[in-house]
């Protein structure tokens, strides 16, 4: 049984990593803490997520690194601000813990372009130097063996699994520009009241922001190693509360059948359990997995010009967030990628 | 035409009445203004509401009630917090305005009932002497003449639209008790952000609030001359963004048939133009009234045993806020009750 | 293990059943089979329900009741019409099945019901008598050994779960009448298309149906023994697309503390694991329960008068439905409640 | 006073072409048909949407040519499925009436396009050739002589106006493509149920459809003169009623400052009352457009690589069918293009 810690408890991801954890046959939850609601005492964690009501008896408190290390855990999930885990990172690690980061603050190699990106000066070289980018499907034997292990953005890992196979094979024009235009739920928006998230604003609505300008558009570069000037990300939010759909337009180098572009994400994918890899013509849609662990891939192709449409779908508190999160702990742990998750 | 000052104007509110004033025949706003958006300077009106772009080309200025009077206006409509036309009232009075209050400032009749159910001290017993409670199909003569009109609450609309035929011609046993169990929209609520407001905690949600305690009873008992303990009101939030339904349950004092009870709601609302009343069995639902002024009116009834369920529907920023505004202008200054409205 | 089929598995509940029982560690599904898309051969269930994709290789066949008995299970859910359910049962009984019944076929003792309810004549006294309505909390021992299992309606089990504990006290006064206003989200009414439930039609809707004479009513007064005429229940239909909230009106018979009401439901639901009782004054909202097993109750009580509101939740899928459905198979075979559902 | 008759009355954009010409000045509707629900009588048009009680007294009949040339109107709407408008059209224009056809019967030029596109052989060159593609901000001289004017599609309405003033200016790189990533509400499909539009399967979710052959690809590319290989449409269905917005990304041809795009956007629509431009780097979002007759375009350009994004927010049924269909009127009819529609 490997024991755990929850730091960041009281968000949407805290929420669904201890849905997850709850029923995962070989990890136990033995701290809660959050690091947002300052000055309250220790508390229960149905107080701020009456879904988890009878479900944890050990309490949330106030973040506390030297508590974590005494709680006798393994390995901490960070569900919080990317200032808060560049924060404690450090002291986690030098403590013999292991850490799956769901921030931003250890995604990208390059510490300077966090002023860029995060509007932050990045203190931690050698962390970000250690860092696993941790999507188990392109990294499992990095993850295996890591310390700290950085979980991907929603909207990253909803492009890069998308894109992966393709790019890696060399079957994409780049010359002709990659575009990912995404759709968010606003739960990846996080619990923080704000204008932006108020009910009657999203509802009915639908409108793009961070226009050239998102925070996972580094990470998917780092990730598939692509140039700026070639890619384009315009992200979305939908008026739902979970899931993301990326539809993504690129042209193939050379021509091809739809049968060799499925071939090749089948096979790509073969040994990954939360990947569904769909027949050619046929996309995935929300519905199919939200509240569920899986990212499903689909696409649409024309032959004659080469255009590719390629159609990704996750639950962004799922494969996007927490369920990644627990994917990682599996493959740190040695369990099979998806226990706990189906 | 009439000159009219909106205060509140950056609320959901505010945005209603100068969509509905920018249509009006005989009115015009000449001034705008905000209560809640402090140390602002003077802003065009779509930087808070798109939808108005191009509509409006005053600008939306600080509160400033020396400035409203400067403006020219004739009536002044307050889409402002109680505790703003509380305090600015007597001021626009004392100018020779006449207002239209839509917060809850000066419903209740009783100075010493704020204290309960507004955790407030009201201190101008002569203006809630004067202020006229607004629902048109009530007391329109009294709105013609009034300088203060108080607009109802939008559940209180809702509830006492529905209760008025049937108590005030004494055909219910009140001694059965008399619920009504009403479900908002969530602009209702209004345009601060909050974490219960916040998208993902009332998308896909309902829950029901305020239970026992919520403001609008006051005014209901008053207006429908019952006591507090024959009446129940549980009012609920729906996620959708603009309407209210209240399903409201009776029993009526004796045998009546349905269609007695149609004649009675068809001849108390003969000359409404803006309640709808359904024939028996048929009950309303609020897609018939989203953005539109109308309250619809429907019933059934179980003739055997008297239970009759009456079920109210209107949009609470229409008929059960700037609506019903618009409309209290109309009958005060001697137009049409639907004019602008329809 | 415990070999079951699922009849009637491209519906919604279908759909839930499946999920559930694919991660139930004591059954599995041997046999899927469709009463309503005739003519079609077998077909991969994750054509019909996307979510499902990879989780079940067994094919959906069209029904048969024979191949049910050679497939080689011990029980039987039919998440059927009741039509449908009725023709079949007799001879899944007759082959030794046990069967668990997810409509309303053989809720009702009254044979003779079934016209006035259902507009259908009822020609199975046999198998009515023999029948268990169940919710575990109310009828464990009987479900133990049961045959038929009638797995009751998703409004009934909201209502009276909330009841029951208070009527079987003999709290309640039952002369002032007792009102359920129930909200259900849309799946509960199917997977059939039809006008009123096309999605701009619920979309930003609310409307009430069923008025006087809803399927479920006759259930709940066989259940809670109430006479008709005390007993009023009002569905509604809300744009959302799991969960029921129950608000349910009664006056007690006596002057009671709500501490006293609390320990009451707390004691009746003490060994309960899927009915969560939450203090007085703090009441259960839809979203703390859509996706779970639970049913959570909560009121408010108004002790000088003796009003109180009992606020109910499930969701119609889970507890409401297939949540329930596994609940009694679990009784059925001796495992704890709650296995596979959390 | 310009009398119409509305034929297809009972869809959502019937219901829309009423709502709008009840509050038109100088239109009023002489007679309302119905294509789709064969068999019945006239009946009052509430009957079908409850929203317009009170507001109609003609009747809808049963769809009859005689009948409307009989009725007196001078014009006549289609909102009739294609193939009605193109049986229908000959016999409207030979008995005099003027033509707003809301299908796509006449929006090709190319009659033989029909078989790919539609699926459906057109036998009607005469009226192809005649017909007027009713967009007034492109084409009203044209349309003001029409006998004919088809009314454009939704998404093609939302991508054309967004695309015409960088197209016919020449500014945009064609060999780098053009793809337009559209979001539309559900009402766009119409009014007839089907699992695809049940409120479930569309409520929080998100899908792509329609990829590489949407009917509405042919108007767009007749419209702006672009050769199919260059140009990807991809529409979604958005969990909302109303409302379409589509984001478009072309490369520019030359480096450009952001400011010349918007002067180039702000000359072009300088007298156009219903397109809003917005400044640089705003955009525009589906709430600022619902339940309105405007187009509002906006724009982020990435200076240095010459990308350029645009997004284009307009309500389906508003600019997009029954409110353009009135521009169109208003431009047949000599009144201002905006007139009865702020």
């Amino acid at each position: 049984m490997v024991h755990a810690a929850v730091v960041g408890a009281t968000g949407y991801v805290g929420c669904e990593l201890l849905a997850i954890l709850a029923r995962h046959p070989f990890a136990s939850v033995v701290c809660l803490m959050s690091s947002g609601r300052d000055g309250k005492k220790a508390f229960a964690i149905d107080q701020v997520h009456p879904k988890l009501r009878g479900r944890f008896s050990v309490l949330c408190e106030p973040l506390d690194v030297e508590q974590v290390s005494a709680s006798g855990c393994e390995v901490v999930f960070l569900a919080t601000p990317h200032e808060t885990s560049h924060a404690v990172v450090p002291a986690l690690l030098a403590s013999g813990l292991r850490v799956v980061d769901l921030s931003g603050a250890f995604r990208l190699k390059d510490s300077t372009a966090y002023a860029r990106w995060y509007g932050f000066a990045h203190h931690d070289r050698e962390a970000l130097a250690e860092a696993v980018y941790g999507i188990p499907e392109l990294a499992a034997s990095a993850i295996a063996k890591a310390r700290l292990v950085s979980n991907p953005g929603c909207y990253a890992t909803s492009v890069i699994l998308a894109l992966a196979p393709l790019l890696k094979a060399g079957w994409v024009d780049l010359g002709a520009g990659v575009i990912a235009d995404s759709k968010s739920g606003a739960s990846g928006a996080g619990r923080a009241p704000s204008e932006k998230l108020h009910f009657p604003e999203v509802n009915e609505n639908l409108r793009a922001y961070g226009v050239f300008n998102h925070r996972h558009v580094p990470e998917m570069l780092q990730a598939l190693d692509l140039a700026e000037r070639d890619f384009t990300f315009t992200p979305h939010l939908l008026p739902i509360t979970r899931g993301i759909l990326s539809t993504i337009y690129v042209r193939l180098s050379r021509e091809r059948e739809a049968s060799a572009v499925e071939a090749l994400f089948q096979e790509f994918y073969a040994a990954a359990p939360l990947v569904r890899v769909y027949p050619a013509g046929k996309l995935p849609e929300i519905q199919a997995v939200a509240h569920t662990p899986y990212a499903d891939l689909g696409f649409a192709l024309d032959t004659s010009t080469g255009k590719l449409i390629l159609v990704s779908a996750l639950d962004n508190l799922g494969k996007g967030a927490a369920g990644q999160a627990v994917q990682n702990l599996n493959v740190m742990f040695g369990f099979p990628q998806e226990t706990g998750l189906l």
